[in-house]
């Protein structure tokens, strides 16, 4: 039987759930993209998180690469942490603006809110979807999955 | 402080992550979507997870919502229990999708498979990601992410 969690499978799926499958280490990234948050205590006063579970989150994003510690010094005090998003920390955009899509659409809420990502540059928003080669958005339910070789896919 | 967790937060991504914020019942929803997997034993040999933790997620997963409980009966057995996606569970692709396309880019590996999604009608390839105005496709650096009302948002 195949290796079916973690690092070692062939699933490209499965080896991003090693790194990202747990709701904590996504409401940080999350907090991160949205607030620019970047300290230990900016991380525990946004999402209420025990400071030993935050501490364990934050070890493991690192290690994983989604977030590279640096050190600051405020006038005064002793030199602390701070986390900041990498390359492959801002490239979950596509992640959470997926969970962001589901949740806004099968558990809406009044008082909801998402994130809404425009260009850095133009200020245009952009929307996620699945796009056909025609250029339209495809639905869900129009659409079937097939496992693929990764070699033969290509990313936008 | 706003409840940050679970069904009651005003964040439409930790509602979602309330459902599938777990590497298990992920791994369940893509199996159904890549294999068309229903059954128990299905699922239990294709991802190699323990019985008790598969019932426990299957369970929820039916809670949830994201998939339909239904019974069968073959020739000369008891009835059993399917597992069959609803809507709001065939609606996870956009989030199967960005896993996938995650894993690939940043845990690469030669012998990697990724579901690749095409028109159930067209049999064209459709490609994820977001989507500006002008069509093109933006990349995640290029994007910045702002909370936002959901009612002043829309789906593609």
């Amino acid at each position: 039987m195949a290796k079916t969690l973690g690092k070692e499978s062939t699933c490209s799926i499965a080896r991003s759930l090693e790194a990202v499958g747990d709701t904590w280490t996504l409401l940080i990234i999350r907090e991160a993209m949205l607030t620019g948050a970047t300290r230990f205590q900016e991380f525990r006063e946004a999402l209420g998180v025990a400071p030993n579970i935050l501490s364990k989150r934050l070890e493991k994003i690192v290690e994983d690469g989604l977030m590279e510690r640096r050190t600051y010094r405020e006038p005064g005090s002793r030199p602390r942490d701070e986390y900041v998003l990498t390359e492959s920390g801002r490239a979950l955009t596509l992640v959470i603006g997926a969970l962001a899509d589901w949740g806004r659409v099968y558990r809406p809420r009044q008082d909801g809110t998402s994130p809404c990502f425009a260009g850095e540059k133009t200020g245009g928003i952009a929307r996620l979807g699945f796009v056909t080669a025609d250029g339209d958005f495809a639905q869900p339910a129009e659409l079937v999955a097939q496992r693929t070789p990764d070699a033969q896919l290509t990313t936008p």
